[in-house]
């Protein structure tokens, strides 16, 4: 009997190896950034902010309710990974072709005892090479955790606005923002994130098309994998340890969390205010409209909602001034923010422990 | 208490309900696919050729063991698809920034009724949207999907070279290859298979893009997704069907595969000469030479590397007549292809059944 | 002689006649875009507003730069198209594999007197097909247009966010921002300019594939361009029209804009002491770590930087109250803004007469 | 009057310098490349092969024509090049947000200047930053040239095949195909420019994503243009040297470009035939469906279509079996390649001087 394995027996099998323990590092970091965000879910399960879409104030959020969703959109990655195992961590000793002609007979005992060593999947069938829609489904899903990393940046740096200015980047007490404005908080390693993340996704077209080797296998896939696989292990690293470092180290800014929420004069509560009016018996449209009709009023000549409902006869016939105060309370109109947030705490924990 | 429902809830809901039912069309596609594969593999198992690395003639290999291999590709999309349902038709009810602050503090029951009535899992928490991470993650296995179609694709164009020959597109009777050269075959189906699976490849940058929506959301996701979402499911229904259709009337060419076998003169079978001599004593890297040696002298001369080996001195002290002539059988130097297809078979027997 | 066409001939000029028309719409369009842009720059040639780096406030910028720098970069995209036309709009008439033979000897007179009827210039030499690098050309300009067009409808998103609100997309009368929050100024025509930009940007992907067909032809480009092509020109042109429709109709809202600049009270004018205060004799060395200082001590305790100035003996040794009330006024620390703007606009005049 | 550039004012500013070095470096490659496809073309000139549609056998062509058409290919990209550097190659000097506030009122002079010095285009108006609209032109352009050489990679990894073997890569005397089949002639420097191709491609998307900064620029380009900006130009500059390489030391193996001449016993003539009976008056629907019946009589007896045609009556009573023999040889049915070519070779000998 021959040890006929061809060096690309070898190659893939060592790059079986080498994902297996970079997925590791991988899952450890989604591991710890989950830990992170459910520690700031926690903390900030009744941090009453203004919720926005289409950049424009909507009604009340929790930023716990924020943190919580990118805790499970990182556990859903985790999971992702975990799944992806059996079918990514595989390697191979078939030979030239696939056909194991080389190894006497033995070829798939002697690929199987090889693959337990090394506490690899054994393929069951190949070609030359492992095939590659194993290593694009890997090269994907680093791309989508990427992507979310993307979006929690992106969230900081605009949270960071100085407009906004709810949240910063620490920043340590010697570090300066800018040569010449000293005061500026520039989100720069939010940014860092965001901009090495576009590489990450950018290679999925490599591995996309790496799929497609010809016969038993062209080289096509050689080059182009010893460019973007480490590259994208790497970057994907760095903006991991990025991502943990920006979120443990976030800075709260209340006071403009708090000014934020009373930006709009009111206007954001008008859906509970509209709500309240067909609790007491208003049909729908007609509270519809005419929240609409002084809503507009509150915006236009740039007063307080709560001054404008006070005012209305057809909402003081239905509600009191105690009522209309407590309704203008964005504290009182984050429906069920929290139980959401105890929700997803107790699930996270339970699936953290397990 | 008021159904606040906002139209994202509606429209991620529904969009839920449609993956459910593309998924379904999807996954008996692949079912069927890997049904034809299967089949094939079994037709197949002893059906020998040529193997090719680098589009050159390496060793030999089995029809049978080329579409197995396929076959567990479709497999794996299979399952990757089952494995993203639960994380893919998630539903919602959570009002305009998710706090469900409309629903009178039912949400997460209502929600959950919702969900359980349209057969979807309920997100456990969201913004006014489903996250997108989802949707990038069909997105992304859709392309996956694609990939591996376009290289079935390919090696259908490649194997019906007019050089090649192995196999065929069915024609019908009255099919005209080309105005002016009616005899062409060309592989008009598997150019199709090849060509639109760009275009859901490319889609995957869309999907990626659409994952960093700003806060509560943002509305740029919208458009994008009305283009490509149908676009994928359609163009993916097409090409599978097509890689159907192509592979279950495929036609092969036993003459041109046998011809092809022989093309090299018996230079495929120098590693199977060689691995015969260091059986018989010889060191292995003496063989390796003496067998690099002879075959370019075969190769140069263009003569049959058995006459060579016959020549050979060294070769002949060791290897009988009859030894070498068994030798040069492509048949005898399969390895444990069929073996291996055997267990192919016999696995997806059972998951198939299962 | 006979008209050897084949149908490739036929389907390539076609192609051209379309993409000739194409760019004329798209060219006209980018003009008015840049004549729109122009207008802006002119009209709001000093209309001071906060700059931002990093989106935090930097120092002080004009709107005119800002729509300049935009016209400048639509110009720009005005000449790529321009050159890209003799090698975009070209047509063949040379028969199945490129070698007119079917033409009887006078192929290239014949393809040059129906280039020359079409208005199209021949292609010198082809295959089969009018080479793909032409197609991929434009598809890459087309979506070189799309990023532009991504970055304008994202500032003006930005621009348009409640904590800045200094511009928003014109608001019909009776149109309602949101169902529940009427008074939302959803930047909904901007957010479709961005995501639909996604699409024609990740068309990208195709376009460099079909470049690589083999031999004389392939046919994996066919089916895909029937779907980029199409989609790329109705999705440019409705986000061109869109983003015309968007900037012609800009509301500005100065009462922000003034807030905006004063919002660091005074922090973003530290350079323009830092400078005056090294014009009087200060190094330079010693006027960055003063006003770093002192910027620090404003920023903390949240007062005006004037005030902390006005407290400095080492600033009021050198600078007069009136000097320093000056330098705090933004409106003179904007360089050569308008200059610039100025000449952009004459650039602009004479390339647009021409 | 201070210097007041600030960092990034250099660091485009170097950028633009480090572009006007490496497009020296790929125009010059590109000149190079042209040269040798030239050279090809004209030594090539009256090489006749069979011309290939869909990889199926179609009428003759000339291998002169196949360098022609890559070397106009290439002709286009190094105008292209050329036409960008106006766009590429531009520096600025304009502060912190474009104003050019730091410079006293003399930035546009102290540009302009600097700029002069660097033989750089200076920016007419920017914002912190040079746009990056300028950086994904150039960035789409190398992707543009590497879907080129992908082309050239690909057809020369075709034409390469064992069953094809028109043409091979240069391979030194002692250099060993494959370890176990020596005589392999593995199309490696081929297949590592198809490889590398596909990361350039990639990286087009990491451009079009930084065209999109916001405000007066943030820093999510910073990143990414690190990783991608050298390594586009040290793959280029790799597949570059590598095409290179390869056409100049193509070797031809005529035998086997006879061969394939032959391969479909005069099947690729039915073309010629039938334009020969049209001229001798037959009408061209019938001599279509004339030639259509003794082709595939030809294809299905596997006989020679000469014999098919002297036996045919129709055939014979209008061509003389001279006649038919001279039809028959695909010498004569090249069509006006020659002259292309030669037309091919006089532009480019004007261009390449001028």
């Amino acid at each position: 009997m021959h040890l006929g394995a061809t060096s690309y027996d070898i190659v893939d099998t060592a790059n079986a190896l080498q994902f297996k323990e970079a997925l590791q590092i991988v899952e450890k970091d989604l591991l710890e950034l989950e830990g992170i965000l459910l520690e700031l879910a926690k903390k900030h399960i009744k941090t009453i902010a203004i919720g926005r879409t289409h950049g424009q104030h909507a009604t009340p959020i929790t930023y716990g309710l924020k943190f919580a969703v990118w805790a499970r959109e990182i556990r859903r990655h985790i999971s992702r990974i975990r799944e992806s195992r059996k079918r990514v961590l595989v390697g191979k000793m078939s030979g030239a072709v696939g056909t194991m002609a080389s190894f006497g007979g033995k070829g798939v005992q002697i690929q199987g005892l090889v693959m337990k060593e090394l506490g690899l999947t054994p393929a069951e069938v190949s070609t030359q090479v492992v095939q590659r829609d194993r290593y694009a489904e890997l090269m994907l899903l680093l791309a989508l955790i990427a992507a979310t990393l993307d979006k929690i940046g992106k969230e900081i740096r605009n949270l960071m606005r100085t407009e906004i200015g709810e949240i910063s980047e620490s920043f340590a007490a010697k570090q300066v923002g800018s040569s010449t404005m000293p005061h500026k908080r520039n989100p720069v390693s939010a940014e860092k994130v965001c901009g090495l993340a576009r590489v990450i996704k950018s290679n999925v077209f490599v591995a996309l098309e790496n799929v497609s080797l010809e016969h038993e296998r062209d080289l096509t896939n050689s080059s182009s994998e010893r460019v973007i696989i480490p590259e994208n292990f790497i970057l994907l690293d760095e903006i991991l340890k990025t991502a943990k470092k920006v979120l443990s180290g976030l800075t709260f800014h209340p006071e403009n969390i708090e000014k934020n929420l009373k930006l709009t004069r009111g206007l954001n509560m008008a859906e509970a205010v509209m709500l309240a009016l067909v609790d007491k018996g208003m049909s729908r449209q007609k509270a519809h409209e005419l929240l609409r009709k002084l809503s507009m009023k509150a915006f236009k000549e740039k007063i307080e909602l709560k001054k404008v409902l006070l005012d209305s006869r057809e909402v003081t016939r239905l509600l009191s001034r105690k009522e209309i105060e407590s309704l203008m309370d964005p504290r009182k109109y984050i429906g069920t923010a929290v139980e959401q947030v105890q929700k997803v705490l107790k699930i996270a924990e339970r699936e953290r422990s397990g």
